[in-house]
């Protein structure tokens, strides 16, 4: 047993100890503070443009740390792991992030810039891993979650540098590029790595208590409240930045009252499932995040939204069971929050896109769509109020567009996928130091606990021993 | 019993979805972006001002779902509700209130027009709904809920609209918009609506456990840390808004400190309770609610927020007591904390309007009281830094002002205990679904509950047992 | 027992009251809104200036109130003491922070200016009280709490008064003027007012249990993320200031991963401890305070981060139990968190101002480091954007500089060292309502308690029943 623990420790420090030293070395390397950082550089006129957006930075970054963290904390006896391990593979994978965020995305700079949007694009990348992560909690050691991350970061720039650079598809709030990917990615993950044993050790521990219940309801809340920094951070247009904040709050708000309705209309005496609660609630933020800065007006979000809620809560309630069958165990129901809303998020871009035209969005047309801009670009001889700076683009139709979004679905789902699939392959391999069945869903595994007989064994004890006399 | 709760479900599903579908429809009909996030309208030099709000919103945004709904988790048994409810209603809320602001506040215009102050009005107006919810805390079905909040939305912006409009009333921080008419609309439903089993299964299940009071101290302290953002967010000048900053931020320091010592004072052995400071301490930021932006200075923030808490710690250790025995059970004693410091809000309001002087505040006088500038308006030829553009207004006197203050005081009284006690009578037919006594402060009514032998329910069976040996 | 709590009641209620009293006195004699607060002496222009550092400031106010007073609640019965005495503590000092500030470093005014960097300056104050505050934990009554937050504040302005108007220091994150100075501070009093009963009251209750575990993550993960904010919100420049949020960002991540790494290592089966992760993921913060603003550059941040979170962990690990043995018991190790990466951050401010030059910082070398600049000053005939307007300074050298930084951390390790001394002695008087033995680390002694038999009492009953069945 200590003998054991002793090479699952080697392992996991001389991993990330190495990957540790590496990232220093990438940064020592390839990177460099924005002219905006450098005082040798940096305009005095330009120089807030970049603190504008520290906080929405911020919000976003309570989502990962706080939201996904706490989020997860729902299982009864895994809420060290769940909160801790999503700090360290968060603190992990916005270093690797940034450097593949820097080579990937940066094409004809030779370094990798350090600003504020650097900062958000490395904690969006978190939110992919820990979409990832979401689907097989509790069931990985932190050495097979790292190299999960590691692997998965990689392979999610290249999908995005296919998608923005050779696609030119719009998807301000990731739906496609973060949520669909993460989620495909984590359950190929947890399909392919499926071991046996989880199903028991499921059974008996992965489920909630009433406190825990309550930890993971203020990281729902928080993701629910900051979503629109989400998917309105990096909108390039002021304009389209405002309606992403308001699509994606009223898209939210719709989709809370819809999930109550059908969590409440799938139970036979129609009480509320807390599990739709927490993750339902959510799906109107990732159905809305490809077209949350287009003109869907308040109805159009409102709908969305209320879409999300039904289809989420649906899937939570039915699709869930389903998946289990066929060894998919998704720990925390990610297919049915950031997947089956991802798809849906990507099919209402597909028909906004299609129905895009200049009459609606003036010259900005060109700057959410740079395809659909004229081949000369637009060279307005005076730049009004009203006009933006265009680039020229290839004149690509409405028609066309709405095949690149429809294409950068099936890219994203064949990449995450495949990819999925081969890293769940190579974490089958024995030296990763899976948890065994005792382990598994259990903070015992992998943390020192004060107390070695948590309430809930202490309960079950009791309920027996009354029911004994 | 399934047969009951088939019933109780129908009715929540379908007067929900119905409401929805409501939203949706008049979203569609009525409602349209700002011209700042429209492209085919805005203009860039002005793009960002309507941005700049955005972080102000996010704390008020914080205080509704987090604040509210964790400070009302310190209910042992009713976690779920607390947080749970609030979540739905503030949901429903929001796209109900963003109607009504359109409607009311918006003369001239025939849309909805939706911008981040339509965000911010809504989530003030869902504070109204949820410090009522919390008079009401554990005795109601969610429709019940539901039903109170959608007559409560209309009955709020009436009042506002006299108040506003009308009145030309100064109440920067809605002690008496928000506050006053939350508390008392809440009260008198909680009155109206008085079931005699409330007492026994209060006696049985409101009252807090350990770590239930810590997951309220979460609500409690995000209320008192974003309250400045509450009281500023609608100022209308730059320098108001910084003074309602500051003075929030010291009045609410001094009402923290004060409540300690009359926590202190009242216990016979000196000992903190913890239900003063969860809420007693939030009453400065009530307090100095109508008056933030105003010359107050320092002192007179630190003086205002020392008389809450010395007012509002005395309320719930006297006045609840008292409350209950004419049979006016407030769960989370709203009486105490918004409405009493929302009449003493007021009632500064009125002091300050009589005091208020060109000398101390400059042309931004006639912002602030838009009535109290000449009827010809101020036509100064040249605007200085110092100059505000001033609108012609009725040239009323400082002692005027003070009079609709104090009138502001008494409509709101009147419009919110009405319509509560009518709320109240309607709420008492038999069709609402009331919960019966076991299910009343407990979860158990509206939720699936993982373990359904909660922790207190074993700790007493265990202290019977041990006792027995 | 009745009569020794009114004893200590009235003691309690006379002091706090009569330090309140004291703060309004002062505020109405000193306090005056600052210019950009007032509507007589505002300039339009100006106007929003002190409104874009608010976001931050409300990320640092978070951090004391939320961050402080949740990481505190780890204990397993002493959770009330820690978030609620925080509170307490906090809106005290930051009154009495107000002042001290006004009157030592705006010299020249004879006023105390109140606007958003006050506020910020006085959350900054309360962050060294709470540090202190970690050291004695559960071990003094909220009287001597508040003695000595009144003492600290003024020796702490007395320190800072030194370093920033004598020796010219940079230290932007504050890790001198506040970790360092709250650290030994706080442990200096901790040893000299040891008594020797809290070693029997910490072994049986100064540890955690599984939730407040989860609670204390809530406080560490704030902390944590507003982290960078604290680093930057008063940097002199806004390139400087996006260093500062970017190197702390990086640190900090860095920081996470070697405790991870390091905890895993100490341990013989690798398991991580929560002591560790909830604490020393935090010193990456401290470590990089003194020099965020500086031209680390991402590997540098990375360094000293990795060197934190391998710092921290060793001391939590294998000085902790050290300093006991001498009687110095730290309850929340601020030694490990606060002292020795506050000394690491001040060792890094002297190499960092030894290697500082105009090549590297333009001319905002001689903003970050006023001495630096030429007698003169730079007078350049016309500012570019790359220019600041720069003051005369005294043309030190970056060597002299680096002496300067050196002689800072000893001045305050001795100013916080002495006045700890001196305070502990005084805190040792017997009129002070230390707890006894029973009621250290334990609510039971400051708080009504609705359940007073918390879960552990009765789990050890439990397991003793089981046991002898």
């Amino acid at each position: 047993m200590i003998a054991e623990g002793m090479g699952k420790k080697l392992r996991f420090v001389a991993f990330t100890s190495i990957c540790q030293l590496v990232f220093i070395i990438l940064f020592a390397s390839l990177g460099e503070y924005s002219p905006e950082a450098d005082p040798t550089k940096h305009h005095r006129l330009i120089s807030t443009l970049n603190l504008n957006a520290y906080p929405m930075f911020q919000d976003v970054h309570v989502m990962m740390f706080i939201g996904f963290g706490f989020l997860m904390t729902f299982l009864k006896k895994y809420g060290f792991g769940a909160v801790g391990l999503n700090f360290l593979i968060s603190a992990f994978t916005i270093q690797w992030a940034t450097i593949f965020h820097g080579l990937f995305l940066l094409e004809g700079h030779d370094t990798v810039e350090l600003d504020i949007l650097t900062l958000l694009n490395s904690d969006f990348t978190a939110a992919a891993v820990l979409i990832s992560f979401g689907a097989v909690l509790g069931k990985f050691s932190p050495l097979q979650l790292l190299f999960m991350a590691l692997v998965e970061v990689v392979l999610k720039f290249a999908n995005e540098y296919i998608l923005l650079e050779h696609f030119h598809i719009s998807d301000v709030g990731g739906s496609i590029i973060v949520h669909i990917f993460g989620a495909y990615f984590g359950l190929a993950v947890a399909r392919t790595a499926f071991n046996p044993n989880t199903t028991k050790a499921a059974e008996e521990k992965a489920s909630s208590m009433y406190h825990s219940d309550l930890f993971a309801m203020i990281g729902s809340i928080f993701l629910w409240l900051f979503w629109p920094s989400f998917n309105s951070a990096i909108a390039v247009t002021p304009d389209g930045q405002l309606r992403a904040i308001i699509n994606t709050y009223y898209s939210l708000a719709a989709c809370t009252v819809l999930t109550f309705i059908v969590s409440s209309l799938v139970h036979k005496q129609g009480k509320f499932n807390m599990v739709h609660i927490q993750n339902a609630a959510l799906a109107g933020g990732v159905a809305i995040g490809t077209t949350a800065d287009l003109m869907l007006n308040g109805w159009g979000a409102l709908l969305i939204g209320s879409l999300a809620g039904i289809v989420s809560t649906m899937g939570f309630e039915y699709l869930q069971p389903l998946l289990e069958r066929i060894k998919l165990h998704d720990t925390c129901g990610v297919h049915n929050l950031h997947g089956v809303p991802g798809i849906l998020a990507g099919i209402i871009g597909i028909i906004a896109a299609g129905v895009a035209k200049e009459s609606d969005y003036g010259n900005s047309l060109y700057i959410i769509y740079p395809s659909r801009a004229p081949v000369e670009g637009i060279l307005k001889s005076n730049l009004t109020n009203e006009d933006y700076l265009i680039e020229p683009g290839s004149g690509r139709s409405a028609s066309s567009q709405a095949l690149y979004q429809l294409a950068a679905i099936f890219v994203t789902l064949g990449i995450a996928i495949l990819g999925g699939v081969v890293t769940g392959l190579i974490l089958r391999l024995p030296f990763w130091d899976e948890p065994d069945e005792n382990d598994k869903f259990d903070d015992n595994g992998d943390w020192i606990l004060e107390d070695d007989i948590p309430d809930v064994v202490i309960k079950g004890k009791i309920v027996a021993l009354l029911d004994s006399r």
